[in-house]
């Protein structure tokens, strides 16, 4: 292979282009066939690396579909700030009904969950590369809010975020579907009421 | 075997003692040795019944383990009615909490969410026979607490539902421990401010 300059490929570039096909490779099998039937194998074979290669970067095909996902998830979605944190939550969980439905994604994050409640070493991995940041992300425009006004400087950040997230991964865990725009909407509005209502003491 | 009044066992009441075994089995062994280690086989042989008594009742052992849940969720709880919303709501989430974290249905109740994500028809039936009749009687209660003035009459009961529970679902999805009553106290007191402070228009 020639690159456009006409020099050979550099071992970095080679391994990038390996990782990102190994990545592709996975997410296709596993909206193809589902997440029981997706082998190491199968991604090799598809990717056209070998399987030596995979397992240098990765302990199983839990990981390589997490990571798959996550690069999506990052890629895709800045992070929303309109200025009206209303508005920039409802898009924050339509994004997260969509990585459930998407048959890009979905699949491949809903078998990852499937293996996380037999697997503490990707569950470890799950709440550090991929939820723990994006929660990150909510709490820092959350804060970006206490500081024009919108919520108050108290509001309980870590409780209003299992509130939000919270619905969905009840519904997925008993296999109903995602709540529709509407429904997100309504539920953005109740969990920002309670942030903003006074205690009663 | 002789009963209390010296007449052979009534071929129902032989009927309801073999259910009551396999139950009693199918949660120890559960608990003793993990979900996906517990067989149909290993259940007839410790509860004294024949395989074929099992199929007869059940199609899988999550069905069987359902049913042992099921039983213990509803004989062990009594919907709490203090008069006090907020406590009785308070006493019904820590009742959840205490089904994932208990040693003898946690691990009934944990596999057979595994299985959920993998078989309709459990998921069907853990939500026919085990939550929609419990959500139900959270719905009553709240009705109750409605005509009490505890809670407007516009109060959105189904989102309420899902805003308690689904912080439970999401820590048990990504393998974090579940809140401690302090917590628990802090989301009651969220949702019912939520319900009870006025729309912003």
């Amino acid at each position: 292979m020639i690159t456009s300059s006409g020099s050979a490929p550099s071992p970095r570039r080679r391994s990038e282009k390996s990782r990102r096909a190994t990545l592709t490779a996975a997410l296709e099998l596993c909206a193809e066939n589902g997440y029981g039937k997706v082998t190491i194998e199968a991604i090799a074979a598809r990717a056209g690396v070998s399987k030596k290669t995979i397992y240098r970067w990765w302990p199983t095909k839990g990981a390589v579909l997490l990571d798959a996902v996550t690069e999506l998830v990052v890629s895709h979605s800045e992070f929303p700030d309109t200025g009206d944190i209303d508005v920039d939550l409802r898009t924050h969980i339509g994004m997260l009904v969509n990585l459930f439905n998407s048959t890009v994604m979905g699949p491949a994050y809903r078998g990852i969950l499937s293996q996380v409640l037999h697997d503490e070493q990707l569950a470890r991995a799950v709440n550090d590369e991929l939820v723990i940041p994006r929660v990150a992300l909510v709490y820092e425009r959350m804060r970006g809010a206490q500081e024009q006004g919108q919520l108050p400087p108290d509001a309980d950040l870590p409780l209003a975020v299992e509130m939000l997230y919270g619905p969905l991964y009840y519904r997925h865990a008993l296999g109903r579907p995602m709540p529709d725009p509407e429904h997100v909407e309504t539920l953005v509005a109740h969990v920002m009421r309670a942030l903003r209502s006074p205690e009663r003491s």
